[in-house]
């Protein structure tokens, strides 16, 4: 188990920031979700008092830009989190593990990307259209959940409030940035490689992802499942908060860049038709409903790049069971499933 | 209704052809399905006595090579059938319907790869390796499935024998190749516009392709489901003979070129475990399961390119039903899901 003290929101007075604004950090800061949580935290004028960007060896020294501010990388070392009130992480499950507890240690909030906390006990997993309340119980480090469950919660929590959900099964078409930069870089270069007829050659991915669909996201678990796939069961459990809810899940990279889609069957408790699954969902915050067929209107991966909203549409009944309901749900993997989700958890945790 | 008459296996005698070899029409001839049917008649060695390649004016006079012979492509017009035995249709819906009938009446037995005569109750709807015994019950027309019932069918029969089938899920991940040549042609474009950073223009399809997922596949239905989504439920149950089939469908096209997947969820009537389900759909014919994660193989769609069997991988229990199996099913759609299915029936019918 993780060993890292309990912290709390008194902190951020004990470490004499100004009150309203804050000493933030973001580890991992050159990655594709380092990068859009810098943008975020301008884009929603997040009280800043002093941005520290960490991240290895390697990218320290990078310049990233910040309210028309230059600020350099710097590597990621003990003992520079002693000013730093809320640090995000987004720096993968092994670097995190190492040094989330040493940043708790030095007096940050971690609120960490990465799947290294999520599952554990003492550790919230956020969902702030959700679970904001249990921000609060943190002891120093507040998870973020899986990109692909945060779009699927998000999507599907106003249903289960009004009639519950009794089985969920999903199937992802996941974008390329949820790996990263490399396999952004991967499958433009594999593009261009088809596109001049030379040989295409992998190296983030086991398989050409150019005009492919890869069944494998994430590694293989003993019961024949990805880790990508029990993160939907288990995160989403947690989330909601049910231990018992039956979630099926099969996860699956296409290549796009930007935007997960899912296609979602639900089965719910009681009876919803369409249109009141339609009414509640147009009420919910964080959603946006595109659900006009006639018009051609749905959710597409690259809408999500300009909407920070999670979308759903092709909403319509189950004809394979009376309390099923199909949809069709896209959000952007680097904010709402990574980066802005981190914010918004900052965002609450300062209210 | 259609309004052909009652044909039958007789008329390749009376139409004077040499018993063991026949005369081949192939309507559409200039199509990717098309093309690709000439391929399949001349890689199978199938019997034929003389080819003729048809379609509209616009394509007519293009060259088509078959067996090292040049043949010109000819203007479908009446008495163009009066010499053939069977005619391979892959023209869309609407000229189906048109032609069709006359090339029954002239003395062909047509095997129609478009929607027109699917669901008529006349017409046999047919997968060699499922139904054969079908395609004698013909009055002139037979019928090919869409190209994603047929994967999905060759997959689940062998499942369907042995423990019985109560319910399908499935979302499929479809290539653009099932639109057409212009939908090939426009994903290549698209991908050339990006490259250079130019405007992305769509013609074929409402919204880019390239870099994107289209939860839209054929019209929407008045009951919010695509065309495409209700053949899947339709056909299926035409196929196994089992009108009370649950299905429910999702269908996307997603930026590949050839090779349709899908991710299906089956519920079946009696228990079977994973290595079971494996054994039998290892002794089907026309499927090869391609399942050893740990060795990260599972089916591929460009593994498709070059495999005429329906890939299937990723079998696993579904954690949320006991009597429920997920699967990653795979096949070339203009060849299994076209084109080769097509003269697997006209193999059946002159056996």
């Amino acid at each position: 188990m993780n060993n890292y003290g309990k912290m709390n929101i008194v902190i951020f007075e004990l470490e004499g920031s100004n009150l309203s604004s804050y000493n933030i950090a973001v580890v991992g800061a050159t990655g594709a979700v380092g990068r859009e949580m810098v943008k975020v935290l301008e884009q929603r004028n997040f009280p800043v008092n002093k941005l520290k960007l960490l991240a290895t060896e390697r990218s320290a020294g990078t310049r990233i830009n910040f309210k028309g501010e230059t600020i350099e990388v710097q590597v990621t070392r003990e003992g520079v989190f002693k000013d730093v009130d809320i640090a995000l992480f987004s720096a993968g499950s092994g670097p995190s593990k190492k040094i989330a507890p040493l940043a708790v240690k030095e007096g940050a909030v971690v609120i960490d990307n990465s799947n290294a906390f999520r599952m554990d006990k003492r550790v919230p997993l956020v969902v702030p259209e959700i679970n904001p309340e249990k921000i609060f119980e943190h002891e120093g480090i507040i998870a973020n959940p899986n990109c692909s469950t945060i779009q699927m919660v998000v999507a599907l929590k106003p249903i289960y409030d009004t009639v519950g959900i009794e089985r969920i099964i999903v199937s992802t078409y996941q974008a390329v940035s949820g790996t990263g930069k490399k396999a952004i870089e991967e499958l433009k270069k594999q593009v261009k490689e088809y596109i001049k007829g030379k040989d295409i050659e992998s190296s983030v991915y086991p398989y050409q992802i150019a005009f492919n669909v890869l069944p494998h996201i994430d590694i293989f678990k003993e019961n024949g499942y990805t880790q990508e796939e029990m993160k939907m069961v288990n995160e989403t459990r947690k989330i909601l908060n049910d231990p018992d809810l039956k979630v099926s899940a099969t996860a699956a990279r296409v290549p796009v860049f930007y935007g997960h889609s899912e296609s979602v069957n639900v089965q719910t408790k009681e009876k919803i038709t369409v249109d009141e699954a339609k009414r509640i969902l147009n009420k919910a915050s964080g959603i946006k409903v595109v659900d006009e067929p006639g018009r051609l209107l749905y959710p597409l991966p690259l809408m999500s790049e300009d909407d920070d909203n999670v979308l759903v549409g092709r909403i319509r009944e189950d004809l394979s069971h009376e309390l099923g309901l199909n949809m069709w749900i896209v959000a952007n993997n680097l904010r709402k499933g990574a980066a802005l989700n981190a914010v918004q958890i900052a965002e609450e945790l300062i209210k």
